[in-house]
Order: C-alpha cells, then structure tokens, then sequence
C-alpha cells in the first residue's frame, strides 16, 4: 500500500440502500421499461468479448433492422443515450465546411443546429412554429436555395409531438446528392417507419420510448452512401467514442475491442426488441395509435384539446393544451406527487402552454389512459 | 396509421428471451457487479428530473468525491462507459492548438494520443515500455522541453498491470502552469488514490471494475483550473453530448436538461458506491491489496510469474507471464468455456506474452482466487 495519506471520510457511508416511489411515466420519456426488460438488466454482464455476448450484439443488429425497416449492415447500438446517437450521426456524417441544412420544428431541431456547428458545418435552418411540419415543397425551395451536403429532419419532434412525414424526401436528396439524416428518436417502435423504402441514409433513436427498455444504449443506423462519405473524409471524425468505423470493426466480423460495452443495458435492449417483434411491429404500431386515439378522445371528454393538427399527431407523444389560468407546473408537479404520474411540460415555445403526454412503448395501454385522466379531472 | 407499405418480418421475431451462462469475470473488466447492484439496476425508472432522482445524483456526486478523494465540486458520472469519461476529460480541456503531453506505457496512453488529436491539440508523447512506469525525474525532463499545457498520464495502465506513480507530478504541473489529467479506470475503488493531494485536475474512470457495478455510467472530474480554462477558451467544446459546461447545468442547482440519464445505471452505480462506502475506503483499498498478495503467490507456487515490478504492481490487474511453449489464447479459451472463467490476453507489446487478471471490486475475493489457481493448475 502507498497510502501514507489520511482519508478523508463523509457522511455518504451512512446511506441506506436504494429505495424510489413507483411512478408511471407519461412524460415524453423516459416510460417505464418492461418488467422483463428491467429483469434482463440484473443477468449477471458476460466480458464484451464473450462470444456468447458477441452473439447477442448480432441478434441486436437484426432486430434494430427490424424495427426502422432497414437493411443498412452497419446498424448497432451506441454505448450512450439518445443524445449520443444524435451526435454519433453528426460526427460521422459531418466534415468540416459542409452546409447542413436542418429543418427546426421544436428543440430537437435546434440542437441538431448546436451539433452540426460544433463539428464545423456550414449551418443553415429552415423553421416553422412548433407544433407544424415541413411540406415536400418546403423541403424542396430550400434544397434549391441551400445545396446542402446533409439534410437533417426530425421524424418525431419530442418537443412538440408532431410528426414530419417523410415520403418522397429521400428522393428529394438523391436528386441533390444529399444524405438524409433523421431523429427518429420518439417514433421508433410506435409510429410507422421505413427507412430504406423512404431513404433514409442516418438516423438515432433512444431504447426508452417506443422500445420500452432503460436507457442508456440507443440505435444509430448509416447507410452504405453515408459510409462511402465517412470513408472519403481525409481528416478522423472529431469523436472518438462514436467513430462508426471504430465503431464498425468491433460490431462486424474483426470483432475489435473498442470500448467496454454496457453489457446489461444491451441485456435489456435485446430483450425489449425481441417482444416488439414477438408483438409484431405492425401489432406494435397499432397498439400506440389506439391508445393515444383513446387518450385524445378521452382529454376532449374532460374539455381539454390537442396542440397538433390531427394529421400530424405523434402516436406516440401529445402535446395538450393548457386551458387559460391554469399553472401548468403546478398541475404537473400535484400528479407527480400526490399520483405517482409523470407527465411533461412545454418547452421553448411552448413553455407554459402545454403538457407533453407519453405513452410509448410498455405504457400505451389503455389502463394508463384512464388512470391519467381521472387523476387529471381531480388536479384540475 | 400511414402505415401502407409492407412489413418485411424476420428471423427475430423466434428469439427466446435472454439465456446466459454465468461467468467469474476475472479479465482486465468488466467484472461481476455486486448482486445488491444489479438488483438496484431492476428498480422500475423514475423520470431524470424527478426530485427524488435528483436527490440520488447529488449521493452520487458526494460519494465520487469520496472513492476519488477529492472536493472537486464538478465531479459527476457521465452517461457512457469509461472511453467517454476518457473523452470527456480531453473534449474539455483541450483547445485547438495546445501542446499536450502524453505518457505512453500501454494501450491507453495510445489512445490518449488519438482522442487529443481528434480535438486539435499539438500532441506530444514520451514512452516506456509496456510494464514500466515513468519516474518524477523523466516527467520534469519532458515537461522542460515540451512546456505542455497538459499533462496525461494513466495512473493504473489495464494493458499492462503497471502503476503509475502520481506524487509531486501535480506541483510540478503548477510550475509549469500545465493541467493534470489522470486515467483512473483500473484504480478507482481497488488502489490508493488521492486526487486533491495529487493535484489531478482531470480525471476519468469506469464503473465496472474496482467499483463493482456494470457498466455505463463513468466518474468524471474537473478542478476549478481546469473549469477556469473551459470558461476562458473561445470555441464551443467540440462535443455536445460531453460539453461539461452543459453537463454541469444538469448536474448542478440549475437543473437543465441536456440529455435523458441512463436512470438504472445510475441506480446502480450509487448503490455500487454505497457498497464502497459502507466498507470504508481503506478497507476496500486494503481487501484489493490482501487478495492481490494471495494471487501472486498461489501463481508463483504453481510456477508462473509476473510481468511488472511488484513496487509497481497494480492489485486490481494482473499481468502474468505466459511460459514458453504455451498457446495464451488456448488456454484463456479452455477457462472460459470449461471453467466459465474469463481473463484477458495480452495487447499490443504484450500480446501472446501475458495473460491479464482481474481483482477487482466484488471480485476481489480469496474464493476466486483459489478458483482460478485450481483451474490454471488443471488446463496448464
């Protein structure tokens, strides 16, 4: 031992064991994960060289590939939440000098800004006010006017619960020799998506929305044509933890130690995939759009009404308004507290204007429906 | 639903749920969490804002400070393994353009080099072979003729089994007016450390291995110089997933949101550290150095030696000598699928040389000790 030093000691020794209320989470995620998910998590880790653990990584690449609709080979999980996916994207698909043209909706938008200029893009925007999406004709005058080497669209904006509908833009970007890059992160596993049909060259997602798992490990997907760009580059990606052709060499065939794996966050990602495609992704899908029509259906009942044009309305997340006079805040912190309901509250522009109500995933069942608002007919 | 296209199904939708052996993981990590650890990690989520949530990253915090023996106020866990900690240290302290230098004796001081040029610095590097350590006198030498801004040194080399010593590297740090930055990944938890005395002003580690969780969460820690220097530089930090500025407004009263917790990693991280602290460090400190003794000497009495120098030997990990004749992989292959034991090879310098074993955290006991020498003894 060269410990000649005295230590200095805390109070943190006194802590009792881990010990947490129960709450259903309807915000825009975290949901609860399901309870075989979570008891996946507690299986003892296997090393991340383990060939039983490499094995389990392969059936992760094919159930991801399942659930976006892809047949793109280098589709992982990255060792991180959904934000980490995000960046996983921009530094794989940006060089420096790049004009990236991002269509801002809501938050996500927004930030998809923040990271293209880190990573040295020429940044442009296109904007609508949140709650709206982009028409193909929008998308089209700005590809015109901006030329973009990337374009970077939010399928599912968690900010707003509106959907960006995603026909025909990947052939929009072909046409300007353009990657398509999307988040997907509050769509997968609850709303409609097929990458490949709709050309889809990057795209992230969480595991704890429509999946149903913790987070932590979260799916990033790139096309052969967003490779043969990262293969091109003359300079390293800026990142080294999400350098997909780092990345590429320990999920493919060379089996090459990058990084230690979060092995029990995989656990239950695996197992997450694996009962969306025992329910069946077309099953899965259906069940979200029931539940959230059950839900709408239900808050009009109560008087309350919808932030989104029908059309556009996420399965998976809805922005409610906030009727005038009431505290927003107040009402959410009285449901998380007295009722055990986790639901969100605006951000940006909507700030103060609505409540944002998940129900993705383990959660888009009807019971969860009806406890909300009856918990929310008493609060109000 | 704008579902009209057809879902190609697949082979995945047959998976069984999750069945895996149950290994002793006595490689370079991960090693076995704590049972009391993976329980924690199955407790249903809570949202990343909820108060009670909250509560528990401010124990975090406090008992990081306390494994890592350090006031840091900036002390956190970031949502990664190890390798983003290790990126974060560098995202954060590195500006374009300074001269960094790095003390390469393994693997990780390799990578340290990589990660510091992604982010733009004028890397320098001295070197030793795999199994030394640098001496005081070598550090002074480097640091008059390369004036660095920042000095990086891994202080528990995994590769290697070596420790480096850190004892007056920090004064020597302030007379150069240059940033310590420490990898911390084998040490945390299983070998003396003591950042303030030290004068570590960076520093980054893992949870999988002397701190016995799984995993995904990764101590990360800046002094008040190192903040000083993030506040001054005037470029964004070129990561946005790691920026400690943003991390900070989480972590810190605040309360921003930047990005969705791994929320049951951090479960059991804190229980992880509870475990730590209820041991008491020094006890914790002492069991690593107890059973890392009986390793030694049960392998020295079956007749294999020992790579490093023992004043420099690490008690978490392990390098021993591989005899002649004998093939490495074969006989780590044989442990792991008729023992259900798993140990690492060796890299680089040391590959086909060493086998690498790890005591580390739970681990750390003389049952597995004898557990492996009796199995050693059989495929020997």
């Amino acid at each position: 031992m060269t410990n000649t030093l005295s230590i200095r000691d805390l109070q943190g020794s006194q802590l009792a064991p881990l010990a947490v209320p129960h709450r259903l989470l309807l915000g825009p995620g975290p949901s609860n994960a399901h309870p075989t998910v979570l008891q996946a998590m507690s299986t003892a880790p296997l090393g991340h060289l383990d060939p039983v653990f490499l094995g389990l990584m392969d059936e992760i690449q094919s159930l991801l590939r399942y659930v976006w609709q892809t047949d793109h080979p280098m589709t992982i999980a990255i060792s991180g939440t959904g934000s980490a996916a995000m960046e996983a994207t921009i530094a794989n698909a940006v060089e420096p000098g790049d004009v990236v043209l991002v269509g801002v909706m809501g938050y996500f938008g927004h930030r998809l800004v923040d990271m293209a200029g880190r990573y040295g893009a020429d940044v442009r925007s296109i904007t609508k006010p949140w709650g709206q999406v982009f028409s193909l004709a929008e998308l089209r005058a700005a590809m015109e006017q901006h030329r973009p080497r990337i374009l970077a669209l939010v399928h599912a904006e968690t900010s707003t619960g509106a959907r960006q509908p995603l026909e025909g833009v990947g052939d929009l970007c072909r046409e300007f020799d353009c990657l398509l890059l999307v988040d997907t992160v509050t769509s997968l596993g609850g709303v409609p998506i097929f990458l490949d049909e709709w050309g889809v060259d990057l795209a992230y997602s969480c595991s704890q929305k429509g999946l149903g798992c913790s987070p932590g490990a979260s799916p990033f997907t790139m096309s052969d044509r967003a490779l043969a760009k990262l293969r091109d580059r003359p300079s390293k990606v800026a990142n080294w933890y999400l350098d997909a052709e780092l990345l590429g060499k320990y999920w493919g065939s060379e089996r090459v130690y990058h990084h230690t794996a979060p092995i029990n966050l995989y656990y239950g990602l695996r197992e997450a995939l694996r009962l969306v495609a025992e329910e069946g992704l077309a099953n899965c899908w259906q069940r979200h759009q029931n539940n959230v029509e059950f839900l709408w259906q239900s808050l009009e009942a109560i008087g309350l009404s919808m932030h989104v044009d029908r059309e556009f309305r996420l399965p998976t997340l809805t922005t409610v308004r906030v009727p005038d006079g009431v505290d927003a805040k107040a009402i959410a912190r009285t449901l998380l507290l007295e009722h055990n309901i986790e639901i969100g509250g605006g951000l940006g522009e909507l700030a103060g204007k609505v409540w944002r109500v998940g129900l993705m995933g383990y959660n888009s069942r009807s019971e969860n429906v009806e406890r909300l608002v009856a918990a929310f007919q008493q609060v109000l």
